[in-house]
Formats: structure tokens, C-alpha cells, sequence
């Protein structure tokens, strides 16, 4: 994370995650779902109705949680005092039974909170097609409610994790001529659930006063180069979802003047969050920027960029440190954008491999040691004549990738 | 490969390859450009002017053999005499160079046959962004001229194999009311070349005569079905490549009546090498029929079939024999297709997982047995109330592709 902004703006990392923002307090327990006896529900309450925003999975496949909050964000218009988040189960293809848990947690979290049921959103993530216990959800929130805090975004950060290696939070307190707000958040990544599939969830706060149409549009623009510009193996789930409250409590109201410094937190925060992810992907072992320059559009570069970021051939190549310029032009070349090999260019790291339509392989050697790295850069100019680009983060494919996802039942 | 075809027409498994129709003479032979030494250059010829037709790879970045033959087929009207492939040089991001060295192998070959630059056909594979060695090739065509037989489709088939585990021939004799002719050919798989990317290339001839513009339309629609059909990573090359000749020597001709029946043979060959180049996909251990039905169009139930086939997630849940109906169920929801969770199932094998909403996880281990299997058949109901439905063929992911893939260098 990195303390820039737009003009006037200052972003600076803090610590805290989700309950940096003030007006948020939070909780992490475990209530049994796991059967490892690891902590499996997550807290998090506003001290007073706040703004909130979402964006979930584009699936088709939507579990119970999603479709509640859904609804809920609808029915408040957009407000919310508290998130239940439970790990262990997805309640994904649960059907009618289902629903009706997600729906009655919400409804006990928001008598304990003293709010109404629409103001309380609900995710899961783990096994899909098993039914979430609903007396151990209950348990499990009276035991959170009991220890709601300030300092409670680690706990709850880790109440969150399945196969993630490591919590993932962020922060960052912004600093601008209105006034000082702060931005955090936590989420967990990719990593695969035993036994059927991978959640990305994203839990955001501030403590700016941000009317809720604004604060979706935040969101969504922010997701959209960060959450939206990670990928793993080109996997969505049932369960995806981020969500972003907003409580106002530090007084500086966020309107159109400020949007551009919020948004730019707002992107520092899920910028970190969403590269933590890739850091942990399954047997990862490198953190891979890969850009598409020179395109026609916005949506040439950013559809060339995952093409390339998903390429098997590319990921294997990059776990196996081969400077390999044939693989990234051959995946430009298949994206279906404007593409010309006459004037595509390769770099890695700073090794121009290709220009012009002409292979420099004597500096394979040079590339072949900034692969050893493992935080990368890749850029696959395509010659399209166009002042376009965009870049996606990815992570290299290895055998222990195979291994996590194949072996599970051995 | 079944003995099936449109009604009165049989349709029979013959040996020969690639020059079991007759009016074909092949060889293969090494000249060089490998540096083990295997055969890698390989010639075909027609005893007269043939209708010809192709189908080149989609990839933007497209090699010089292939810029040449289409040139080739364009100024020929359809019409080719023969066709040199070389293994272990793709001649592709090689510039005017390359260009020009395709170039000069047709006229070389042209002047050895005795017909037109036009009328021959060439086609590489092998390592990018090196020159291919004029000299050697010319060597190469002149010993396989000397040498070619009516019985050389198998050592031609062996010329132009890079990783492949096994050559791959296939050819069927058809039997109509107007006669009998045959249909075969040999392929070359997406066994990756090292050090730079996978091509396909498929070589098919048959002695019916077909004029051009129908061959063309037989064969987009016999390609459309199986090689376009089949997936092992979702990359494409620079090289990718179908030729289909038709020299007309046994007196068979086939108009609009004998359509139907030559496409059935057609998809038969092709299928049969389609199916040999998954089944020796880098590390694969099982070839999966994968199929998407009840799709509300024929394009939803090709793009869910496609996008369940190329899923991580499935492929490695498949290489270690988990009957993961989530998973299935999780790519089909993403593919951008009309898809309806509580009316879709999963079927592997004889064992529904999942209908209608409703999971039943106690057939798994059925389903477990079942995959142990190495042939295996897959298919996810969409739900979208439609009668179409797709297949596509592909490989399980192993820790051996990443192997193959990653590690070349080491």
C-alpha cells in the first residue's frame, strides 16, 4: 500500500482492518460448523444505521445468503447495522430449507441488534449442498454480540478464513481539506473449500459519510480493478460478495467534491485485499501483474489481460520461470481483440523479449532471473495502435495447485 | 470409430491413414531439423490436381505457413497437388524471413511434382521465432519424393509428431448406392513443443469426388464438431491447421445426395483423431466426454459444454476422481448461458449427483468408482427448458502438465 491520492488527498496504511473505520465494531468465535473447532463466525455491527453498497457473484448459481442480501439491500434502500458471515458452509443448493436459514439469521441478528431484519446482510462460504445449522449460527452470533469490539477486526478477519493461509486485512486513514476518514477492510480468498468450491468475500467500512447511490458507484468502480481484476483459475463461485458500509461517524461527508479521494482509498484498500488473495492462491508461489498495452479499447485491454492471466500455458511457464514470449503473444492473439504481431511488443520485468514483430531470445537468460522472483510484472503490447491498457493480477500454477484440487478425498 | 452412417450408407475402420483413399502417395523422412534426428518432415501428393479445402487456426498471430497457404488455396481456386509439413520448426514470428522460406518451399516442391507454386500446401510445427532451415527442407523433400508410396501414411504420420505420445491415423471406407470410396488422415497433437506452444495439425484425403466449395462446407462442418470440439487448456496456436483433399480416383461423386453421408465419415475420421489428441494431452490420464443439455440454444449449450470443459477446477476434481457436482455446477453457472439451478442436474456417468435443485451425495461414491474409469462421460442438465445440447472432449489436469509445462528449462 502505498500513501498516494489524488490531489490534496493523502492515503497512509493503519492498522485495524475492518474495524478501522470508527463507528464499526466486530467479532470473530467459534460456533461449531467447522469441525476443526476453528473460528467459523464473523460480527460486524455499526453503532447506528449506515449506508452500504454490495456487489455479488455474477453466477447464475447463487446461494441462499446472496439472494437475503439481495433483497435486504433493496428493502432498506441501501442501509444496514450489522453483517453475519459464517465459514464451514456455503448454504449454496440448499433450496427452500435454505433460504429460510439465511433469512431467520438475519432476523435473530437483527433482534439481538434491536434493528430491522433488512438491515442485517448474511454470506457464507464453504461445502455447498449441505444445510447450515441454524442453532449453532445462533449460538455462535449471541457469543459474538457478547464481544463485539473495537479491536475485534482480527479476530474477525480469522473467523472468515477456510483454506486461506493467512487473514487478509487492510486499512488506510485518508486525509483531505474536509476533513480525516478512514478506510478498512478484510476478506478471504480463493483458496479452495473442502470439498466443492472457491468463495471470494469482501468486507469494507468507513468512517465517511457517503450516501448510499454514491457509495455503490464507489464500489463498483473499485471492484472493478481490483476484485474484478484478480484471477486464480478463472473460477466464480455461488457466494461471492463485497460489501461496503459506510457509518459517517468521522464527520466528512463524502459528496461529489470528494469522490475522487474515496474512491482512491476505496482502491488501496481491495487493491491489497484483492492481491493478498492472489498471493494465497493454491500453491501459488509468485504474484504475477500482467498488463495488455496499445489496445483499440478499455475492453480489448482488459479482455486481452485475462485471457493472457488465465493462459495454463502462461502460468505454467511463469511457476516454472521460462521467459516464454510465444505463450503470451499466442494467448493476445486468441483473446479476440485487436491484435497485429507486427508490432506486438513482450516485456517481463524490465527485459524487452519481442518488438516489432522481431524475438530478442539473448535476453531470455536476463528475463529467466527476474523470473525467480516472486512479485512480477508482465506487459503484452498488442499493436493495436490504441493508448488503451489495463492490468490484471494473477498468480503462477503448480503442481501443489493440482494436488489441493485433485487429492482432497485421498 | 463405429460403423454407422446415414441410412443406406455403412461406414467401416480401414488401416492406411492418411494414404488409404486412393489417388495419394506419402512418406516421411529426417532431414535435420530435429535435432534428435526423428523423421520430421513429411510429403503428400495427389497423382493429379485435387479439390483441397482448410480450416486454419483463429489466433491473430498466425504463422508463415499458414499466411502461404491460404494465399495458396485463394489463388488455386481449391485445387492442390501437395502438402509439406515439417515437425520441430514452427516458422511462425519469423518476419519476411519466415515468409520467405515458405514461399520457396512450395516452389520447390511445385517444381519437383510438376504443377503450380499454387497447388502446394505447407504446414509447420515446432519451436517459434526460429528460422526453418530452407536447406535442409529442400534435402528433406527430395528423399520423401523418392520414396513415396501408397503405404506411407504411417511413416508419415510419425514425421510430423513433436511430443506427441503416438502418431495418430485414422481413415474408414464408405459404402453408398453410388459406390465406395474412402476418407482418411493423420493429426498431430497439442503435445507442447519446446520450447513454445501447442499446434494441432490434421492432414485428411479421400478419393470421392467433391467439388471445392462443398469440400469447404464438409469440412467446417465435420471440424465445427470434432477438432473445434476438443479442449486440453483453452490455448490455440500460431499453426493450427486442417487440410482436407479430395482426389475424386474412385469414380464416387458427391453432390447434395451423398452429402450427409460423406459428412458422417468425415466426422468419423476427424472424431477419431480429435479424441486420439486429448487422450495424449500432456499428462492426461482420462479423456471426458463433457456435455451441456437442456441449453436454450444450440451456441448456450457449445459455450456451457466449453466453459465446464476448460474449468480448473473440473479438470483437476476429474484427475483425482472426485464427483464434484458443485464444481460442474459452479461452470455452467458462470458460462454466460440461461442456466436455472433448481431445474439443472449433474450426471457422471450412469449416476445422477444432482436434479433439481436437490443434491444426492450418497450416489457419490458410485460416481467416485466411476471415475476411476479412463473414458469417461459427463453431463450437466442447464435447466434453461431447451432441447439443445453440446460435447466437448477433453483431459483430465495433472500434476504432470504443470511438469511438462514449467519445467522445460530445468
Amino acid at each position: 500500500m502505498t500513501a498516494t491520492g489524488p490531489e490534496g488527498v493523502t492515503i497512509a496504511p493503519v492498522d485495524g482492518g475492518v474495524t478501522a473505520a470508527a463507528g464499526f465494531r466486530a467479532a470473530g468465535v467459534a460456533c461449531g460448523i467447522k469441525k476443526t473447532g476453528a473460528p467459523d463466525l464473523a460480527l460486524i455491527v455499526a453503532d447506528g444505521p449506515a449506508t452500504a453498497a454490495a456487489v455479488f457473484t455474477t453466477n447464475k448459481a447463487q446461494a441462499a445468503p446472496v439472494v437475503v442480501s439481495r433483497e435486504h439491500l433493496a428493502g432498506s434502500g441501501g442501509l444496514a447495522r450489522a453483517i453475519i458471515v459464517n465459514s464451514g458452509c456455503a448454504n449454496a443448493c440448499t433450496g427452500p430449507e435454505g433460504m429460510a436459514v439465511a433469512r431467520s439469521t438475519a432476523d435473530f441478528v437483527a433482534s439481538m441488534t434491536g434493528c430491522r431484519a433488512d438491515q442485517v446482510l448474511v454470506a457464507s462460504t464453504g461445502v455447498i449442498g449441505v444445510q447450515l445449522d441454524l442453532d449453532k449460527l445462533r449460538k455462535g452470533a449471541i457469543a459474538a454480540a457478547n464481544i463485539l469490539s473495537r479491536t475485534g477486526g482480527g479476530d474477525a478477519a480469522v473467523a472468515i478464513m477456510t483454506t486461506d493461509r493467512a487473514p487478509k486485512s487492510a486499512a488506510v486513514t485518508v486525509t483531505t481539506a474536509a476533513g480525516t476518514y478512514r478506510v478498512g477492510g478484510m476478506a478471504k480468498g480463493a483458496g479452495m473449500i473442502e470439498p466443492h468450491m472457491a468463495t471470494m468475500l469482501g468486507f469494507i467500512t468507513t468512517d465517511a459519510a457517503v450516501p448510499a447511490p454514491l457509495l455503490q458507484r464507489a464500489l463498483r468502480d473499485a471492484v472493478d480493478v481490483t476484485f474484478n481484476a484478480i484471477t486464480i483459475d478463472g473460477d466464480t463461485s455461488t457466494n461471492d460478495t463485497v460489501f461496503l458500509l459506510a457509518s459517517g461517524a468521522s464527520g466528512v461527508e463524502v459528496a461529489d467534491a470528494g469522490y475522487p479521494g474515496f474512491v482512491a482509498a476505496l482502491r488501496t484498500v481491495c487493491g491489497a485485499l484483492a492481491r493478498a488473495i492472489v498471493r494465497g492462491g493454491e500453491g501459488a508461489t509468485k504474484l504475477v501483474a500482467v498488463s495488455a498495452s496499445g489496445a483499440a479499447s478499455d475492453a480489448d485491454a482488459k479482455r486481452a489481460a485475462h485471457t493472457i492471466a488465465n493462459s495454463l500455458l502462461v502460468k505454467t511457464a511463469i511457476h516454472g520461470g521460462d521467459p516464454n514470449w510465444g505463450r503470451l503473444l499466442a494467448a493476445a492473439g486468441r483473446a479476440g481483440v485487436a491484435f497485429d504481431v507486427e508490432h506486438a511488443t513482450v516485456r517481463i520485468g524490465p527485459v524487452v523479449l519481442f518488438k516489432d514483430g522481431v524475438p530478442f531470445d539473448d535476453r531470455a537468460p536476463e528475463a529467466a532471473v527476474y523470473l525467480t522472483g516472486s512479485d512480477l510484472e508482465i506487459d503484452v503490447g498488442l499493436g493495436a495502435g490504441g493508448p488503451h491498457s489495463a492490468t490484471v493480477w494473477t498468480c503462477d500454477l503448480s503442481a501443489e495447485y493440482v494436488a489441493i484440487n485433485a487429492d482432497y478425498r485421498t
